[in-house]
């Protein structure tokens, strides 16, 4: 068994979903692993981990939007403002998706579904610098 | 270490929460897997993953009209509408909900507690035919 | 490659979130794990596990008051009512939160984000005994 490791670097634009699947494809190809579990890790609080729809970008759409109607700004009961209205949300929408997660190797590759890709969730409306940590369990 | 692997294959047959924990047993014990982790994958973007009650039938179906409730369908916001009403709900619905899992094996069955169950969540209305990726390490 | 397991005991008081990282870090400082992934596993359907802002209090604040607002007790359409109010709306939450979570150990530590800390979300009202099953594959 073998252990590869990196981080990714992403720098957001605003809220919405980042694509990933890319960038992680090239790592497991560049490290030659055929089969094994790829570990993702998301090290922050306002940006989140989700595997969803790659193909029809209304759907991307809407996977956004969904977070406005379940989670909306500016509710009276927030506690945490100081840092801006889409503070709190995003940590409840972080919360709500996923910090991490593990998905098979098989054959040199993701072993994603034929219409799922790997999105960063960019729960903040600035720019931010975000990190992925990649881990691989080579079998 | 070891490392075993299978696809399990379940027919679904309208929204709801479908039992996989007795063909996941069953692979553990086939396999001989004393203790180790177990990892559950789900290539699919309109069916999930959840570990919840598995006693009471009442909880799951609560669980399963929760949904409904949380993201209901036609919402005048939704774009993704080609497939028809239930097709937006469902990858929405997957993403508040799981794509992966990971849970421990000990002594050779797997560690769930005593109230829960692992189940497949199909969120379109209509049959489908889902695959569930196993992987086990076996420590 | 080595395997290390333990069951982290909490006793809870009550809704919110409790924190897990100092306990976990004892752990991983104890096995002496340099690097790997640390497994954490929750064998309950009423508490969950969540990674999010340990730094401000009112964060914390808005996590635990979002459940209320997101899943609501007392909802007309609940079945799973005999064990109180509580207790339907804490499987939904459970289900919006995790069971598992998958976390990088490099240089002996947790890989957590500056801002991360991780908590038992526990969803009943009542004190309980609550069980965090622990893993450790130290590469």
């Amino acid at each position: 068994m073998n252990w590869f490791k990196d981080t990714i670097h992403i720098k957001t634009h605003g809220k919405g979903l980042y694509p990933l699947t890319p960038v992680i494809e090239a790592h497991i190809k560049q490290w030659e692993v055929r089969e094994g579990m790829c570990y993702l890790y998301m090290p922050h609080t306002s940006a989140s981990l989700v595997i969803s729809e790659n193909y029809d970008p209304t759907a991307k759409l809407d996977l956004e939007e969904a977070m406005e109607h379940l989670v909306p700004e500016k509710q009276a009961w927030f506690h945490h403002t100081l840092e801006g209205a889409d503070d709190s949300p995003s940590h409840i929408r972080a919360m709500l998706t996923n910090v991490s997660l593990s998905i098979p190797i098989d054959n040199g590759r993701l072993s994603l579904g034929s219409w799922q890709g790997i999105y960063l969730f960019e729960h903040r409306a600035r720019s931010h610098q975000r990190n992925v940590l990649m881990r691989c369990l080579s079998i």
